[in-house]
């Protein structure tokens, strides 16, 4: 049964009140929500409609705040890099950072937790040859050694939450800096919860409490000069956690002491993109644990306020991974993800909650990404909503989420009448697809597909951030491509390999360069992981590895894959071994690459079996090789970039690995064109992945079919 | 004084007498010589020049090698990796080598150096664990890992000397083959010795024995499939001199034993292009003093029947290195190498040897390089001649060498009397510089480079090997522009930095991939080479840094000279960090970069510091730059590749970098044209280095002069 209504989450704004109810009308909304700068009247509250409402609990408490000044969040940071000319040496430790972010911490139990490193020789310096003077914001350090690079690890206060901070100097707002408090006292914990449970009583109209996320934003580290304002920026990272009693805590639990120097980790702090050690991981679920129990503690209040809570997944969301173990302890009832691509509606629609809801793009404002004009002369938020929706759309035809919304300011929709209109055929198509898989799974072919990383399922479709920050990652390009194919997908970590749980797979990947966290870095120096995946891919598995998969330096092949993927990378070492000549497999490659499909040329690749058959090769070097592996196979890629042509290529890729066909049912016979089958209700979806009509066939049960698309169409047939 | 005549070595060809005569006339040749393939008549040795006869002294034996199997020369070969899949396993120890260049050694003292590895684990198998089966050529391994991947180092006999077997090959010839004795052994030293005295008695006509290198061939280890045929190939490696009875020399004089795992590396064997290790060095100094320490009992013997010793460098000579603190030891009175680029030149140049002499191409061959045609149909060898000819000519404009000479088949040049008129007048050009020279030396910039890397004067000008196997490496770029451009040139390591020799330079350039010896890979986590260097540029050094320059992992930047250059590369962990916006310098561009300059564009750099000065950008990307480091300069550039444009660029670089003009007296205008200044004489040579005529100006003392130059023109007038 498709709904007529509903599953839509509308953004009201008082002052339109009657636009308001026209859009929810037209739209089919059954909630309302209020926005970061918009309030709802009562005259929408009390119009039916299930009522949104956001919160972000650790900002706008400023006068507790000023109280309670060490309740403020903290940071370690490290000061630039300064060389010793002498035998001593001062170095200014706010140099190049944002001072309107950040204060010195020089409380004794922050100082004392303070490192000086001589960065030459990558040692400690003795905490007797440095002093702090905090007149002057500075460390004096004697004995230091002429022409050595010094650094100070210190810890600051964060004095504006970066959100709040972010928007007010992007919209030259002249409001009073919010500070974000930290939960982590038992103190803040108190008034943090007696705050919620008055918002409760203040709110009746509210059934659903927003939570902006929780307690702790992504690391976001300004800097004092416009020219380099975003020093650090990472949305998985947990640096914006620590405090002294944080430390401390973690000290009585684990049984051992961070330094500062765990954190600073030689200036390069700990992104998402590279393998987090034991003492990070320790350090990450500790924090993790105490989100979560202080979380839920708010999300029980809410219920006990007969209201439901939902969490944002975006900004202040350190600690609410929704792939964590101890996610579903927070007891959340509902999940929303602002999209921008397929795989984060995936995201979105597999985490263990029961509403999946997409905030689309673009957002109801005056700009969008970037700058360019969206609701204002000059912007086209129409089609921008089409090709964000291109991206969203294949990625739920493969699973289904419960709801969509939109955010911002409703009235500028008034002058874009064609945008009104789009979203309630959208929704209206939503709807439909939503029907679909409520009468049974969609159609997938029989290839169950393990992505392999350091994270594994704790990072489940996301790297970090969202696809414009990434990338220059490999893996988020295929995490993208396999949203919306019609395979399995799977997120692994090294153990799962070592514990067997290959077996249930067909495929997998590993992508990204040496050393990340995508890659895999020092995993690969376990040989009983090599094992396991040498044994598993002779068994019968297909290994796909995309740019420096299982690198590491120190063995006899870069690739410890290397036998299996039938090339190999050379750091330098090979230079004056010779290469094996080849042919391109022409057949095969036809069989693979549709028109406009690539792969990028790369340098130093070679082969290392001469029966590896080549598909593509860039000025002379393979860039994308098959290999058989007794019965299976290793698959390389220089490097993978999504487009609708190479997506399907990696499809048929996969596909010729596993020695199926790459042409069958249930397949376009376009690179700009997908479908999906539901098998109970016997309906066919074809869309157009593109702003250019096209013509595309599919073979179906009932034979083969063809289709005539519009620009971005999306065409619902019985089989 | 200019000569008329002499200076130059002439190919004979018996059969040909009155050619021989009539173009020794034309050339001006003063001596004559025999080639492999070729031989002299009478009627030519007795024509009262001198004459040059060429010996390979280790093959030709091949009575007494038949005899003395075991005094053939050996080398360490990894067998091909194979994976177990059960607890035996069996390894084919020859499977991928060419069987006409290797046999087992499976005496004794040989197997009892062999050793199994687990290269999964990248551990040594016990020995007790394995055994060769000789009859079928395997080693038979019990207790094996199931899917763990193994290689078994053994030690082959070579039957076939590798310099005869490529001409054999490639010529099809129908000969014995030729197999290489070692002089190793006390029999065979004999033996050799007492053919060299035979062979003088044999040839009293005979001026010059012109050795062709002495024992050791460069690693050229040969494969079994055409599509991969030289599976190893190094113009600087020891793998060629090694056996039982060299480990065990070895270990007496040093106190410790090798291993063949100190030879094989995991089957990268140790390339040229990576740092040396300790063990390495050893055992390259323990060869190189063997190879003289016999060498010069050769030379003295033909010293003693009133004949010079020349050398050839190139082919076997391994342990002959002229820059190797040995090389003054044998006695040598001439060096002779054949040359394609302007580096070869100036190694050849700056021996410390009686008279330097290079060997022009083209080869009087019907073919060239890579099988293009020369003295043949379609050949075109006088342009041949002219392109080598523009490489060699602004390197002796630098440093002179004594004479020129051809090699090959002298009756080939009669279908081409243009190229016989050409040689004329280059000989004519070589005497009037050689002249110039020797009344005064050329003027130079005041401008003093070391070429900074791990092997530093040990291997100066060539890396290893021609151009053409090199050009992967930056630093041969720029070796082969600095052989022409008017500075003086060093080749210093890691120790002169140490030992403060730096203090005569100028400017010190580090090129090259990280990790590799031309970078300097461990030597930079040494804190006292960066003190020292970083101290060096402070007071007022320039450090031109190119590709991965002082790189290693571990620190807090990549490049450990980050500071200093304004510029590093992230690896991966600074991915979240933020990058410096900035904007080109077009005024200092324009000062450096002439027309058709070009930096190459890369991935991953970012400015350390906001006043760096960028020159160029691609993409976004940095890649030069010139950043203020106390009174000195950092210069950052990501590549570079010679060609006339890019080498006058890095000459105004360095200028810029240093504080002097681009512009400046005896520079020309023209980025094609280059010239020389010879004060004593007041002699102004002025070339064009391009097929193209052009007009360039140089300002001299006497005022701007004007030049019209044809193309590939020398200009010599007075000043």
């Amino acid at each position: 049964m498709v709904e007529e209504k509903g599953s839509f989450t509308l953004p009201g704004e008082a002052g339109y009140e009657q636009l308001t109810l026209k859009m929810a009308e037209k739209w089919g909304a059954d909630v309302i929500r209020d926005c970061d700068g918009t309030v709802l009247s009562d005259e929408i509250t009390k119009a039916g409609y299930g009522i949104y409402s956001t919160i972000c609990i650790i900002r706008d408490h400023n006068e507790w705040a000023k109280k309670h000044m060490s309740d403020l969040q903290q940071s370690f940071l490290m000061s630039h890099v300064v060389m010793a000319r002498d035998e001593i040496l001062t170095i200014h430790l706010m140099d190049g950072y944002f001072e309107e972010q950040f204060v010195i911490n020089s409380s004794d139990d922050s100082v004392k937790c303070w490192e000086v490193y001589d960065r030459t020789t990558n040692e400690k310096v003795p905490n007797e040859k440095w002093s702090y003077e905090p007149e002057a914001g500075n460390v004096f350090i004697q004995g230091s050694i002429p022409f050595h690079n010094y650094t100070v690890n210190f810890l600051a206060y964060r004095i504006w939450e970066e959100i709040s901070m972010y928007n007010h100097v992007t919209n030259s707002w002249n409001k009073e800096h919010l500070m974000p408090i930290d939960p982590r006292s038992k103190e803040a914990q108190n008034y943090m919860y007696q705050w919620m449970e008055d918002w409760c009583k203040s709110h009746p109209d509210t059934t659903v409490v927003r939570f902006t996320s929780m307690f702790y934003n992504f690391v976001w580290i300004w800097g004092s000069n416009e020219k380099n304002r975003y020093l650090y920026s990472d949305w998985g990272s947990y640096d914006f956690t620590v405090s002294p009693k944080a430390l401390d805590d973690f000290e009585k639990e684990y049984g051992y002491a961070l330094t500062s120097e765990d954190f600073i980790n030689q200036g390069k702090l700990h992104v998402t993109h590279m393998p987090a050690k034991k003492k990070q991981r320790d350090y990450m679920e500790f924090t993790n644990k105490f989100v979560v129990e202080f979380g839920k503690k708010l999300v029980d209040l809410v219920h006990q306020y007969g209201k439901k809570a939902y969490v944002f997944y975006d900004d202040s969301w350190i600690g609410v991974e929704p792939y964590s173990e101890h996610f579903e302890e927070f007891g959340f009832d509902g999940l929303i993800k602002c999209v921008f691509s397929g795989y984060e509606a995936r995201l979105c629609a597999n985490a263990k909650v029961d509403t999946h809801e997409l905030r689309l793009h673009p957002y109801l404002f005056p700009v969008g990404l970037g700058g360019a004009p969206t609701f204002m002369e000059g912007g086209n938020p129409t089609l921008d909503a089409k090709n964000y929706w291109i991206n969203i759309r294949r990625a739920l035809l493969r699973q289904p989420v419960d709801r969509l919304g939109l955010g911002g300011y409703l009235h500028l929709t008034e002058n874009f009448p064609d945008f009104q209109d789009y979203i309630e055929e959208l929704m209206k198509e939503f709807r439909k697809v939503k029907a679909m898989h409520k009468d049974g799974s969609v159609y997938t072919l029989p290839c169950k597909v393990a992505i392999l990383h350091s994270w594994g399922k704790l990072r489940s479709w996301s790297l970090s951030g969202h696809f414009h920050e990434t990338y220059m990652h490999t893996l988020i390009h295929i995490n993208e491509a396999l949203s919306g194919l019609p395979v399995d997908v799977c997120f692994s970590d090294f153990d799962d390999v070592k514990n067997g749980k290959l077996r249930d797979f067909d495929i997998v990947i590993n992508a990204g360069r040496a050393g990340t966290a995508w890659s895999g870095g020092d995993a690969w120096r376990d040989a009983t992981l090599i094992a396991a995946l040498q044994k598993w891919v002779y068994e019968g598995g297909v290994f796909l590895g995309v740019e420096e998969p299982s690198a590491v330096e120190g063995y006899d092949t870069y690739f410890r894959m290397a036998n299996v993927l039938g090339i190999d990378k050379d750091t330098g070492a090979k230079v004056c071994h010779g290469r094996w000549q080849f042919d391109v497999d022409e057949k095969a490659k036809e069989l693979i690459f549709p028109q406009g499909a690539y792969v990028p040329a790369a340098e130093n690749l070679y082969l290392t079996n001469p029966n590896a058959k080549v598909l593509v090769e860039e000025d002379g070097i393979p860039v994308a090789v098959v290999n058989d592996f007794g019965k299976g196979k290793g698959v390389y890629l220089s490097r993978f970039e999504k487009n609708n042509a190479n997506n399907r290529m990696l499809l048929n890729l996969m596909l010729y690995a596993m020695g199926a066909e790459t042409e069958q049912k249930f397949l376009t016979n376009h690179p700009d064109a997908e479908c999906a089958y539901y098998p109970a209700s016997k309906k066919l979806v074809v869309i157009n992945n593109s702003d250019k009509a096209l013509t595309a066939t599919v073979q179906t049960n009932q034979g083969t079919k063809e289709f005539f698309l519009k620009p971005f169409e999306t065409q619902i047939v019985d089989e």
